[in-house]
């Protein structure tokens, strides 16, 4: 093995290029190949700065309270209910099920998807051209911006927004247009409801062009906890008709509503017609880790999806579609969507019980399961130590970091889902995750209680 | 709802334009949003012809020997040994297994895998930098090309070629160069060996341009059934190393060869370098319907491998993850890599006597559960009807809808996997699928003797 020294100068600046990419990179490092560059990663892998997910695992990982208490991440505490994790182990026993299904999903799912959906958009959905299946609903919303998007065209999403949308639509070529939520103007002070983060329509409207080609839709909204309007809808809807933009609706916590739930599709023939209703069987069933989505929507946009998603992922999961199928036959009979509400909002209210004590505001969610809290009042001391790519974001970055290494609860800042330009809307906020087992949540309680002698 | 008379022109336009996507979409159109198109599809998902997997199962559906006996797409006829089946529904009653997995996959199948490969890479593999979990194969190939390749970059692939490559490298705006694999001269009238399909040295280098970021090999290959030699690969591996080129080799029949099988990774540290090996536990343990899959590589590769992976998918299916992580640790004791063989091999010399009794002469596979079989002796009778889309395709798309129609057997042709400007080398082969059970391999040869007479 040659000395570093001994390489040219390209040599050595192409060392520099790998060295950050650890030691293991050196040992292919040959100086014949040096200087080229020709394995640099394309740009839209390339250098972003760290993201929340890591930030915060690396904090929890470093605390000293041990083990911390995880309402971070979204995923659930719990298993899925008994009878689709039976209808999954079965699946498993069956050749067809463990075998390719068709691209757009199995037959099966597809109709117990059109079944669910019929009563709620008020007609007969086609469950052969009007339902595709995608790996997750994330999987499925890229699909959706394959679909249509081409290079330059524009889409507009609301701030904060669900972090996967921005690579998602840049991945296609996409332009993003960003509209602000703006939030309760009082809720630094006292608590308000998700309901109160409000559109300036005179704002969605000037960020519209004639290139705007999708909107992006979030409600029950992630991680505002709003469910929008009939009113709001039908504002918004109007302006995708008049300038031809296509709705993408992501309705992932579509089964979690906590005040009246209003589905875009629904409100006209005209906005159906450019809808696309994005859902998730991770959501639905407690089963994050399953990938299993799908989009509803009229034939002439569902069928560019299911092309799409036939060039990304080829085909989905086959067991757990054929699970998902029996989840949707049965929940019905099983009560699950009446008892997941309650469940959940049961969650919610004994939760956020822990604010009044603590005297910090929260923002009550009408849907989903993320509530975010306003801890302006949280004074953090002076000189507090925070590592540097900690250091340099907005205060609610400092405002997790501090909660995980202080009092052992992890809780995700919401600027990281806002552009630079409006974070400081979202930096005195931070987002907890109540689909957690009940204990923890007891624990999280606890925990929180230590924030006492710094709140003023 | 109005005649059609009574559109305007652009709406008449519009809806010649939705008219082939079916009845449906009449119910959406109107007349107001006419002439626009704002709803067009991204030319990525636009107006292909149609696809041979949908040409395949209509004949299937039409053909008058019910049922068909399906050797063309290359799923399973049996299930994963049922070790793997159990450890799937176990991992199914954890609640960790149920839910999100970290973005590059569980540590216990990274770890699994690194297990499994670093006695044939000839070192230790490092499971946290090495090894990146994927949806499926197919995926992991598209988070490949998404990671390195930027518009204008061009991939050599061979040809035939297995389809979704060419929608995988468009994505992201590659540009592909084609370099056929050059058929057994004899392969018309004699049995070849599917390793007699070669090369022509002096066309690849020829396709490398400074342009070139990556060339696509497939070893075992599909359609061919060449295991590509140790000999091949080096002169491969020099001129991508002299021209900086990324290596990514689709391996996923990688445990299923006939002949001694060369992974190109491990001849050398510089090719090494520049390589992603790809694989799939669908191809591995009989599942194509888990959609797990894995990419092996230097740590300077892998982390924009993983990182487009995350934008794309995010994560993939966990409680598969886990069997597939069991599949690994048990399928040495449960001498599982080498039954696989033997039992594949069985199947494929047992299926291929047919074509002695045929006078048909075939190409020998190598490695993977694919045989090609030329039919140049077979006559079509004159004037036989085929429908629209199979009538212009060239011979091989005929002799496949011949074949389901008067024998019942469902074969591919392989001109799907060319250019039109190479379709002439595959217009005489179908490609035929032995991963199927023993009584349906009986049953396809019993079919086919129905060929004899039109044999000359």
């Amino acid at each position: 093995m040659r000395t570093l020294t001994s390489f040219t100068r390209p040599a050595r600046n192409y060392l520099k290029y790998i060295k950050p990419h650890g030691l293991e990179a050196r040992r292919y490092f040959t100086p014949t190949m040096a200087g080229k560059g020709k394995l640099q990663p394309a740009a839209r892998v390339a250098g972003r700065r760290q993201d929340v997910w890591t930030i915060v695992n690396e904090g929890a990982a470093a605390s000293p309270k041990q083990p911390i208490v995880n309402m971070g991440q979204g995923f659930f505490g719990y298993n899925p209910p008994l009878f689709i994790i039976q209808a999954a182990q079965e699946a498993l026993t069956k050749v067809d099920c463990n075998q390719y299904s068709p691209t757009r999903g199995r037959p099966r799912l597809k109709k117990a998807i059109a079944d669910s959906y019929s009563p709620l958009w008020g007609r007969k959905l086609n469950p052969e051209t009007e339902v595709t299946i995608t790996t997750g609903a994330n999987e499925g919303m890229l699909s959706a911006f394959m679909a249509f998007i081409e290079e330059g065209d524009e889409v507009i999403i609301f701030e904060p927004f669900f972090d996967q949308y921005i690579s998602n639509i840049e991945m296609p070529g996409g332009k993003i247009k960003y509209v602000p939520l703006h939030p309760p103007p009082k809720g630094a002070t006292e608590n308000t409801s998700a309901g109160e983060w409000t559109i300036d329509f005179a704002e969605l409207e000037a960020a519209i062009t004639p290139r705007t080609k999708m909107i992006v839709l979030n409600t029950p909204h992630n991680p505002v906890g709003k469910v929008f309007s009939k009113e709001e809808l039908v504002k918004i809807g109007e302006l995708c008709v008049k300038n031809e933009i296509i709705i993408l609706s992501d309705e992932v916590y579509d089964r979690l509503y906590y005040v009246p739930f209003t589905r875009i599709a629904t409100l006209s023939p005209e906005f159906e017609r450019l809808t696309l209703t994005v859902g998730s069987a991770g959501k639905n069933f407690y089963a994050t880790g399953w990938r299993v989505g799908w989009l509803i929507g009229p034939p002439h946009l569902i069928q560019y999806v299911a092309a799409a998603h036939t060039r990304i992922c080829y085909s989905s999961v086959s067991p757990l579609q054929e699970a998902t199928a029996v989840g949707f036959e049965k929940a019905d009979s099983e009560g699950f969507w009446d008892s997941a509400v309650k469940e959940m909002k049961g969650k919610m209210d004994k939760f956020n019980e822990i604010w009044k004590e603590l005297d910090l505001p929260f923002s009550d969610p009408e849907g989903g399961y993320f509530v975010l809290v306003n801890m302006k009042k949280v004074k953090i001391p002076d000189g507090y130590p925070f590592p540097d790519h900690v250091k340099d974001r907005p205060r609610d970055f400092k405002l997790s970091w501090f909660l995980i290494t202080e009092v052992g609860v992890a809780a995700i800042p919401p600027t990281e889902f806002y552009t630079d330009e409006n974070a400081h809307i979202g930096e005195d906020w931070l987002r907890f995750a109540v689909c957690k087992e009940d204990e923890i949540l007891e624990k999280a309680k606890e925990r929180l209680m230590d924030l006492k002698k710094y709140i003023e």
